[in-house]
């Protein structure tokens, strides 16, 4: 089976690989100077991108873990993800408190349906 | 290939997805006044009933990661965790110490095959 | 679908797990008084085994979840990952700072194609 990977951006890692009929993608925010809230949003816009360029989209998201550097805000990055998802299509999704790199204030890890 | 979702208890997410021949959980227990060891206990009888939904079972989980919001209490979840698991058929798992939410002192994410 | 697991070193956990076309692997340094460099070398020496065993190696790494036990620490880790992982094919890869057990300072989780 084919293994299909994005340029990496980051020596060592990249951030969307498809095999199969699933597409795994690892986002953060570009402007890591924005709040909780944007950083969720410029993610998550990002990850729309990336699922599109796999022929897949939201609707079609299996897991989600969602690694946040303040448990406080977890509303803030709920509203973004709330205003985000499928609705009617919700992955599997954990969410945990973790130390991020830097001024990162949420990463998002999931795989996805083609 | 069908994406199976169970209903989402929380608006965007949801417990159980199946895809293929492999089924997602992510499972808390419903009663987060518990202990550490009633916590897990609780999410692993979840599990079981998910898995059966599913039409497989504990011997065939493939990957688990278990986040607890104490490391001093890993013992704890072990106990009930060995308690529970096929022993001919353990999954490859991780066990991380993060930040929940609320009074959820354990939270499961795994895999399993159909 | 058949399920290939290695004998536990651990009760109720294993090392490696292949279903289908995909491998999943869960490691730690087997000496854990090595720094968080050397456990990292450790960890994938390891990993590269396991791989082997399982007919695939690193160009075939799909995902990476790098749990470290100090952010602090990231480079160290990073050094030894950049030496060891295929340039042209890496992984989508996130890392992320949790409690890890004991003086455990790097755990890696990761899934391959045959």
């Amino acid at each position: 089976m084919t293994i299909k990977r994005t340029q990496p951006n980051t020596p060592g890692r990249t951030r969307r690989v498809e095999h199969g009929e699933v597409v795994y993608c690892v986002m953060t925010a570009d402007d890591k100077s924005d709040t909780m809230k944007g950083q969720t949003e410029q993610a998550l816009a990002q990850i729309d991108e990336h699922l599109a360029a796999a022929g897949t989209d939201k609707s079609r998201i299996l897991t989600t873990t969602v690694y946040i550097s303040d448990m406080d805000k977890k509303d803030e990055m709920d509203e973004a993800w709330l205003a985000w998802v499928d609705p009617q299509n919700p992955p599997a999704r954990a969410c945990l408190g973790v130390t991020l790199h830097g001024t990162t204030q949420v990463e998002f890890v999931l795989s996805a349906a083609k």
